[in-house]
């Protein structure tokens, strides 16, 4: 059966999240649903990161097998026309090899996390942001960020209903700034905790109104005691912005060093097999 | 009594558009029923730009005198509080100068237009873009574009039910670019006919699918007649991103060259003080 690769765009406030459930419209089975209109089946659609209700995508991934070989455009086309009016849409279908897999193959996620820092409630983009009417202290956040980044510990940092067998995760990349009246948290890493943008972003934002320094950070590092960290942010703010997978054969030795790709395998990639880390 | 100047975002998909009526809510209207609650009497709030249903705001200006004077961000705050749960919110608010006219004393109104450029529909903006699949043409566009700029009779590229009394308007600016998957149109001028953004959006879009060429354009301006223009653009890719205003006193005249001063107070200030050119 030919394999599908999928990128897709999503609203998550319309969704009880990505994963199929008896209570609530999902994502996966919206897509499963409009594809098996067209391709005349029942399909499984896999996805890389199974985000919670409200939180949106920009760049998730998927893949799906099909009874026959269609054209990538008629895919994306068909599967964009028996999903309306759900808000939810296929940008982009490639042709994929029978190995890959978009939760598997995923070498890292990109989610950005996106606070108005403004007097005044937000009003375009209200299901998109968390909204801090005090002045956050950028600089502090940055910083604070900066001890996140790497290979750490995260249990402070994981929702209670967490499956990943392990809570050491690697932080390839946290990024914050300011864009305008937002502050953007770019956060990369192979895979996630449960909730662990949400509450990295919930904990940043206390450094930032000054109600914590950088030692809480440390704290929640030594101590993996979830207390120690801040709250959960809300999940409008949240947006999975793209799935990365490593070139195709041998061309995966260059994307990373050597000893990153040997960690990467040695700890992410079991969570990965494993039911956490895909839903921050 | 003490004048104000408002800056204001809204979601034009939630009105019947800015002006006050009888069928459906107006920002208008949901402006002055807050102000009033916590101002404690009745309020006229004139806004700079009559925006249509549909079209957003992120910089609308509007001003409104109250019976005392209050701190600026106790009637932000307050507006705000009984805004609430209206698609509107007031961004900025400053003491103005008795004279202070939101729509007379504007010189420039900046006013984006936003097509999504893309086979796939829009999801996360799709109440705020003009979905186009087809792939446009946007060199095409930019240059045709630059035929509008300048002082002409734009006829052709106004409403039927338009009340300015001259179809005589100066282009400041019209530049057209890719943003990522978008194109952007953005207009400037004193003041605009009605749909005149909206009808030049729907001409340079039949212009960049190659359905008509630059001669549309002149065509258009030289007959003066509307079905030498393309259709009117849908309102919810348009979007009054701010209105310029002269600096206080005798400043004005490093703002701008005096030719172009005398050429807008000879045309477009008569068309403001009357019913026109306030809703693109």
């Amino acid at each position: 059966m030919p394999r599908y690769r999928l990128t897709l765009e999503y609203d998550g406030g319309a969704f009880a999240g990505w994963q199929r459930q008896a209570n609530g419209p999902s994502v996966q089975a919206a897509l499963e649903a409009a594809i098996a209109r067209f391709a005349g089946h029942g399909v499984t659609v896999v996805g890389a990161g199974r985000t919670d209700a409200g939180v949106h995508a920009a760049g998730q991934v998927a893949h799906v097998d099909l009874a026959q070989a269609w054209e990538v455009a008629t895919v994306r086309a068909a599967t964009n026309f028996h999903l309306k009016p759900a808000a939810v849409a296929v940008l982009e279908v490639e042709e994929a090899a029978s190995d890959f897999h978009a939760r598997f193959s995923a070498c890292a996620r990109l989610y950005r996390y996106r606070i108005l820092n403004r007097p005044a409630p937000p009003v375009l983009d209200r299901a998109r942001v968390w909204w801090v009417p005090k002045p956050l202290d950028v600089a502090a956040m940055a910083d604070s960020a900066g001890l996140l980044v790497g290979r750490h510990d995260f249990s402070a940092f994981r929702a209670a209903l967490c499956q990943a067998h392990s809570p050491v995760k690697t932080m390839d990349a946290l990024d914050i700034r300011r864009v305008g009246e937002e502050i953007w948290l770019d956060a990369r890493a192979r895979s996630f905790l449960h909730n662990q943008v949400r509450i990295i972003a919930g904990t940043l934002k206390e450094i930032g109104e000054g109600r914590a320094g950088p030692d809480r950070i440390a704290a929640a590092l030594a101590t993996g005691r979830r207390q120690m960290a801040g709250p959960t942010a809300p999940p409008a703010g949240l947006c999975l912005m793209a799935v990365l997978y490593p070139p195709p054969d041998g061309a995966a030795a260059s994307v990373q060093p050597a000893g990153d790709r040997a960690d990467d395998q040695a700890h992410d990639d079991v969570d990965d097999d494993e039911a956490g880390g895909h839903q921050p």
